[in-house]
């Protein structure tokens, strides 16, 4: 068997310490599957003083150092969970350019420097993997790459924050309002105290644009991401999605899109009207997916924990897997694919089906002026609901309006943005409610 | 850039047909995928006369050849799609020994023969990758064998055959007999004028055999595998299930277990009932989906098109472009890997919960007697629901019965026979319905 590999971890939390724990108990296993001995060799951490459940007064706490530059410069394989961009983006370029092979979850790193990387890797000839830095533990970054390497994306829906996933579940299933879901979410750990890099959709930006890249050959950075959160969204939003057969889902798509003659892609974050009887609107809880339509393949779903020590566990151990068999046997996994090169295109390219909902005035000729709006823009119509409601006034009249429910057939962003506009500007309508996308129908 | 690669292929119905349009349409993108050109340089079938859709008159025409084995000979890469045992199996060994690298879609041959062809390609350092041989389209032996390759697979369960899911999908849907939903799916091209390969399970039985290789790290062959088909499942089985809150599915099964002191594991494919809010409740139509159980992963779901000429394709061309990197790049895909040689237990060593369905003499203590018959095998029982209903006799008397619903808690598979077999020794005991084994619950 030849020599074994110097595994060096970077971070020790809840990822770092089930990582740690599974190289050692499952050292056997993982020797028959790489074909030589994977030996942890130390965990860098920041004070070695500090208590870590599950780490002090084990074995694992003999391989605490706070000297990580040393711990990089004498590995074979180097595993960065520390998260945030430094020192992390130092250690793996030092880690890289000192011949080891890297796997990291860092998505914030990879959304905003995953090119440089990437190309100090492939100019170093080591392996830079990163399947737990999107959607946990779903296995999406390798068969993106690499099982529909001969098939063309056309665009890819995610569900890939859970803590939001899990906020827009509970107001569906309790009817919740977004604070009292979120602060459920923050009583079970699924929310940060401060909510809002999950809420305003920061950290699904982050994954939209590492799956864009992936899934498009072009470099995709956050900055192309055009990215609105689900502070939004109420109560009323969800129960009237439910009765249009719909659920709302923050999504992270990338898409091929063709705007002005231009072929490009199209990357966004923000809540959507899911038809019921769609695979993402079936994804509950803290659960992820991507959902994927390529040329040839299809419809594929990819379904599982986005988040938590464990799984991610598993997505950066079969990384590691993969990295120590490449130098064990020779090889190297699949560089940055950047050769289409794709425009981004801006975020008003894109075109959705809409459903906005109004409040009028009760009279007639009102839904004439409406369907007159939308129809200057060039947005037609798939249905129009109305409903007659009562509204308190600020000064404490009750008085009659009609509720419009529009549901648009697909539109430019840009023709409903100048729609809202318009409408927002007749006499006859007193509040423009909500207007949500529609995807996936 | 390197010399191109010379691409062989065998076969060329409807799958070859779209690999061999996609290879030259796509000729660009998959050269810059794989870092060279990829030239087909034949396709070899068994009569070069016969008219083929797509294919005669184009310049596909001028590659076809009867002669395989020369074109075999000639070729970097060999794409088998003919299907059958031979001469497929011959055709691969003669590839692989000449040093060419191998993709197929064969579930048959690899079923069958998988163990001696991965030694074959182990021996002479070639690929041997086989994605569109399980689940079609859906990546899912690139994600078991690389992603969960630092974790451990606790249970895989399969919806692999698009036709039968198509059948019980209807069946569910529009409440129509098994008959009248298989004639439905000839009628559309999902079901062979001999629908037996798909209704008894052989073809899900062949997909269990190698799903359960991968996950489990352990040499499984088509002998191996417990099959039941849903040949049996009546639109009354359909409508109590979904009374109960589930749905039936033909699952490929593969589970670790421990019987009688003794770790293995458990392969089968059976009609199981599904709750409703289980992911695999939402697969309908003709889709597959993989659902995967691992230690530290959790729950994972893989969905998409099993099966049609694009979508098998899709996964055919992402083996094709990852093989024909290692020949530009060096290395290769992982081998077999059987290290964990698991028994395979017998099918009696399953453990699941059941339904049965008994009609019985409506008077009291019958309870009572059937009670104690699952006592009796330390069967526990979770739920009973009785319903009285009147059946015609064969002499044409109408006479009351009680209808019984027993949901058991998970019991070995041998207990419930055995309790089956006492039961319909009963007196009271009219007929035994069904029985129908719960999954995912």
């Amino acid at each position: 068997m030849p020599a074994p590999l110097k595994v060096a971890l970077l971070g020790c939390g809840v990822v770092g310490t089930q990582v740690a724990r599974r190289l050692v108990e499952h050292a056997d296993e993982l020797a028959s599957r790489v074909g030589t001995r994977v030996d942890l060799v130390g965990i860098a951490v920041r004070d070695v003083a500090v208590p870590r459940e599950d780490v002090t007064g084990t074995p694992l706490a003999d391989l605490l150092t706070a000297d990580a530059e040393a711990l990089v410069d004498g590995a074979d394989v180097v595993v960065e969970l520390m998260g945030g961009i430094e020192p992390a983006r130092t250690l793996i370029l030092r880690a890289i350019q000192g011949g080891a092979s890297v796997v990291t979850a860092n998505k914030a790193l990879l959304a905003q420097d995953g090119p440089a990387l990437y190309a100090a890797a492939d100019a170093a000839g080591v392996d830079l993997y990163f399947e737990a830095a999107v959607a946990g533990a779903i296995p999406i970054v390798r068969p993106v790459r690499e099982s529909l390497a001969g098939d063309q994306v056309q665009r890819v829906l995610g569900i890939v924050n859970g803590t939001t996933n899990y906020v827009l579940d509970r107001m569906t299933t309790e009817g919740l309002e977004l604070d009292q879901a979120v602060k459920e979410a923050q009583s079970l750990g699924y929310a940060e105290a401060d909510p809002s890099a999950d809420v305003d959709g920061y950290d699904a930006a982050a994954k939209a644009a590492i799956l864009a890249s992936l899934a498009f050959h072009t470099r995709v950075s956050l900055d192309d991401v055009s990215r609105e959160g689900i502070g939004a969204v109420t109560a009323d939003d969800v129960a009237w999605a439910q009765r249009t057969g719909h659920v709302i889902k923050l999504l992270a798509i990338a898409e091929r899109n063709t705007s002005g003659g231009v072929t490009g892609i199209q990357v966004r974050v923000h809540p959507a009207l899911v038809p019921a009887d769609h695979p993402l609107a079936g994804v509950h809880g803290a659960f992820n997916a991507v959902f994927v339509e390529a040329e040839a393949a299809g419809e594929l779903m990819f379904y599982g924990r986005g988040a938590g020590g464990a799984p991610t566990s598993s997505a950066v151990l079969g990384d590691l897997v993969s990295v120590a068999r490449h130098r064990v046997l020779g090889g190297r996994g699949p560089v940055e694919s950047s050769y289409a090169a794709l425009p981004v295109l801006p975020a008003d390219a894109a075109r959705t089906k809409f459903q906005v909902r109004l409040d009028v005035a009760d009279r007639p000729g009102v839904l004439a002026q409406v369907a007159a709006r939308l129809a200057d823009q060039d947005v037609s119509i798939e249905a129009v609901r109305q409903t007659a409601a009562r509204v308190v006034e600020d000064d404490g009249a009750d008085v009659a309006v009609a509720r419009l429910l529009i549901t648009t057939h697909a539109a430019p962003e840009s023709a409903l943005t100048a729609t809202v506009a318009a409408l927002t500007q007749l006499d006859a309508v007193r509040d423009v409610v909500s207007v949500l996308r529609v995807e996936g129908a």
